[in-house]
């Protein structure tokens, strides 16, 4: 196990009925709140009505910014922080997703700063001051909203990279599983299978000895597995939608991938994706998961992905190769029976025009080349796109 | 799932050769240090000669508190609170386990208060300020480093309560996993059955829908099962004393617990043992837990064992009650061949002369009556005290 340190501030007010602990969290930063959303969703489910009777009832002067989009464009960013400046905000509001959270918190970074927004994303680590940010999540996937990282697009370069902030980190995050109710079944997919890559990711790395780390990962992932198929049957289902929604948070606030080194495979050629064909990240990911996991299947990783087989899906073989194709299997056929779309030209990317441009950014603007669990080059992340482009069997 | 905040601001340093950081932690709270440890092991490890030098060379005023016991003591807590005040502590140092952590966290309380420090520990509840707390954990096995718990006995009255408090939680803790390879393979084994109860008394809740906090649960538990024999044998094995240290903080920080109700059965037995015997915690408990689990043991709960056999111990047998059984036979043989004596009288407690008594207070001092996974009345307390007695076997 490696050395880390985990300081993870963000006070969680999980469960229903708790936006009337909300007057109280603005307050302790301030009266004016710039409330940041998206498409409109929580307009359409009363969360925004629900805000704003509280901002109201509170006296709060509210700047809102909203048609914020999935993979957040730094145009919002640039217009956001213009708002803070303007209306000299005290505190962000965030009602959404990982999209909205990720664009608040770089409005939040770049408020504060001298530095032309894109040219801080750019420098990837941003150790400036913020603006505060409260967070009420809708959407159980990204992990936003506690922690202290955050990917924004730049559609004009093609480019989706990840940038992290000490002042990132949200100070308070409600988690209602209620606002998750109406999430449509496509992005209650995608979220869980973003959920599950960010475990996958923490779980596959060199760092030996983390079997703390790789326990949790596997409990979070059964978590997701038993309850994502209740939330699809029942959108309704409290505790189904609960889980999902702490297991998102959990996923990704430093438990399962502190103590432990490595780049992020799969998220590097996913933005790649996202940021050519603009398609859903969890869809992305569920994609190249499986064929990244075949990839990297070696003599060398087998044990570890026979862990994960057994572990996780309960397989029971003993060859530990034979046993690691068989967890591949089920994580390729437990996405496909959510209805997940498993190939790239279902999400409309029809062949490999762009796979060696992709694959070029992807290796420069991470560390998979020299980092990885498996380090990839380029020809590696076209054979994984390549491979993508039509259904997969491995056993 | 039940409504829950987690809020859990300490900063962890988890590794080795961090040492050097302490003098801007302490610096942030000030120059006068309460420095508290125990038996005087940190003096024979070279630990408290590591402490000394960089609080020397940081310039601060230290005042020592030595000899807590295991088990804690109040008048240790008066002495720690007097000498806060006399010495205007701005921060006190804890060096050593989890009592010597607990016995700093009411010191730290007690000083700031007018209350008796007894009188505080009654109330079980101090919503007062206290003094910062660092500390510098040896020994994987409370989790007091990264909770608002202490656990503080009286002899005399012969009472072991547990008091929470907002301020009790460290500020700053150093999760050093070379300061555990001195630990004795007794109390190594203790630390382990001790976490271990912290996850399986959360684990069993009469709270449904708990995938999350559960799966968490079974990854800690299978991480201390593998991990513990292999610091049995070698106790310098750093990987497996990191994943006890780390997982002992991770059992009892909030993780596994919030979001679900209920009392905890077994500590509330186990106090009394301690309180009136003064024997250790974890091995009171390692004996306590396999005979509460058969005298719970019925149709409506079965399931849950069953759940436990399975996710913890690999039992593939069918038939809930029967896999119940066998997984808390697997646990009980584990703690056998951890050399955990496994009945009273091996620990001192011949007979069954103060089970009345004992089995009175942990029904006072506790909601176990009520508010259990399965209620516990005071025949039942004593007829798991009877149990105890002599060896057990649950096939």
């Amino acid at each position: 196990m490696n050395n880390f340190t985990f300081h993870v501030t963000t006070d969680i007010r999980f469960g229903k009925d708790r936006l009337n602990e909300l007057p109280e969290v603005l307050n302790t930063f301030g009266k004016n709140v710039l409330l940041v959303y998206g498409g409109g969703s929580i307009k359409k489910n009363g969360l925004y009505d629900a805000v704003m009777a509280q901002l109201t009832a509170n006296g709060n002067q509210v700047t809102e910014l909203t048609g914020v989009d999935p993979n957040p464009r730094i145009e919002t960013v640039r217009q956001g922080a213009a708002l803070c400046r303007s209306e000299t905000i005290d505190v962000i509001l965030a009602v959404g997703g990982g999209s909205v959270i990720d664009c608040s918190k770089v409005i939040a970074g770049a408020a504060c700063s001298e530095q032309e927004p894109w040219d801080l994303v750019l420098s990837r680590s941003y150790q400036g001051p913020a603006i505060p940010l409260v967070t009420i999540l809708t959407l159980a996937a990204t992990g936003s909203e506690m922690n202290r990282g955050a990917v924004i697009s730049n559609l004009e370069t093609k480019q989706k990279l990840g940038v992290h902030g000490p002042e990132f980190l949200p100070k308070v995050s409600f988690l209602d599983p209620t606002t998750t109710f109406s999430v449509s079944r496509y992005q209650t997919a995608a979220g869980s299978a973003d959920i599950m890559s960010h475990l996958i990711e923490n779980y596959f790395s060199k760092t030996e000895g983390t079997d703390v780390q790789d326990g949790v990962a596997e409990g979070l992932l059964k978590a997701v597995i038993k309850n994502l198929p209740i939330a699809l049957n029942d959108p309704t289902d409290y505790d189904a939608r609960a889980n999902l929604m702490w297991a998102s948070t959990l996923a990704l606030n430093g438990l399962t991938g502190s103590g432990k080194g490595g780049a992020w495979s799969c998220h590097a050629m996913e933005h790649e994706l996202s940021a050519f064909y603009d398609i859903t990240h969890g869809i992305g990911l569920a994609i190249l998961t499986p064929r990244w996991m075949l990839h990297v299947l070696n003599e060398e990783t087998a044990p570890k992905f026979a862990r994960f087989a057994r572990e996780v899906f309960g397989v029971q073989e003993a060859v530990p190769e034979l046993a690691a194709r068989m967890g591949i299997q089920k994580l390729y056929d437990f996405f496909a029976s959510c209805d997940i779309p498993m190939t790239l030209p279902e999400v409309g990317i029809a062949d490999d025009t762009h796979f060696a441009e992709m694959a070029a950014q992807a290796v420069q603007f991470s560390s998979i080349a020299t980092n990885a669990y498996v380090p990839l080059q380029e020809e590696d992340v076209i054979a994984i796109y390549q491979d993508s482009l039509t259904p997969s069997t491995y056993l």
